[in-house]
């Protein structure tokens, strides 16, 4: 599991005084962050990389400004060129969303989707989410 | 259906030199903004309102900087409490993305869910999707 | 003069219920697009291109949610290798902010500031603001 | 003096493969925090707070992803209803970007300025720049 602490800022609240749902697929994105440099250590420079292919966001409850929310992200399950990620927001001792994103093994010289290599499947085994 | 039609800004892009993944969600939010209307004319006053229950984006192809994108919005289906939202987006004759968008009729003074009142029903009618 | 029409949106305003003050300076940028393109047709491919060298922005009265606001851009100076952008949003007739941008003229192949060009300057000269 | 330490997130680049300028006054805004607490402790309720009045942001070198930046803030002085705030944002031990800030003490509810009350003022005394 990889996990991301981030402290909501101000400008991120929205007219309904609470953290604005557009921010959480970002914040979804930096704690992903780790994941794209297994597969590009020299991230963002050309080569091998990760291409996004679909995200969703469930909104459980309302993000709070003036609290941290912790994000805890795991791998789901692993395919031949893609593999999806999970991701939960927690504040507070509560969950207030849970997301999923499926990520895709790209090779942009090639311009093409690549089968997920064995090194980065390995690293990405570390991550798996306990099933439930 | 709703169109709106967004000149992706400069500071969208991200160094991979297309548009970042999560401005989509901030798009597509605003392609919404109709629909909020529908339910709160004097949008964001409080009284009846939206709230979002999940989102999901799908990434058809590569968003790029130097060209107009048109998003079209309808709605899927609509539920006794929620309703279901469509997006497409396209740029230059191709999609580059579609989504869902599932809303709440809320009442905020009384922090609860309640149904869709006829009024506002009737009006997404008129904007529900063809069948595929 | 430049002429950019901005349609505010929900997830730009702050839970002051107004338009977070940090996103003037992305409409400003929005703003200053034509002028990057008088240097780089092709922006954003390397080449000729300008740098940001300072920004300043006078907050003269609060921008609303619900009202599309206009930013009117002009030519302050043109000195050797740097000019000076005039930016003035208005919204329902009021200015709610002014600013100013200081640009370089930047060779990126070889990194380094060069002299604006007679073509770029003769372009940039049909934007001076009038004296006030 | 206030510190602040962000790392740069993967969205905040642009298709310069740096950090997009307009995301320093987002950062900035972030390091002023503290000072907004300072005036509302519980902010962002209504009652005593700060509007802000001008910012400039000095634009030193390129910030780039992937190296932690720091935010110093500090007073640089203070008048009867206002005061000015400086930040020097730092990356790998180079200064990236300088600001100042002027805020004004506002009562939201008479919905005008007032002056800085001896509270404030004594708090705002402790983070004084030094002289330079």
């Amino acid at each position: 599991m990889f996990t991301l602490t981030v402290t909501p800022r101000f400008y991120e609240t929205d007219a309904f005084r609470h953290i604005n749902n557009t921010v959480m697929t970002g914040w979804f994105e930096t704690s992903r962050e780790p994941i794209l440099r297994i597969f590009s250590p020299e991230f963002p420079v050309r080569g091998l990389t990760l291409i996004l292919a679909l995200i969703e966001v469930d909104f459980v409850a309302q993000t709070h400004y003036g609290a941290e929310v912790t994000i805890r992200t795991s791998i789901e399950k692993i395919g031949g060129k893609s593999f999806t990620v999970l991701h939960e927001a927690w504040q507070k001792d509560h969950v207030v969303a849970r997301g999923k994103a499926v990520m895709v093994a790209f090779d942009f010289d090639a311009q093409q989707s690549v089968a997920v290599p064995e090194a980065q499947r390995a690293e990405l085994q570390k991550h798996l989410a306990a099933p439930q």
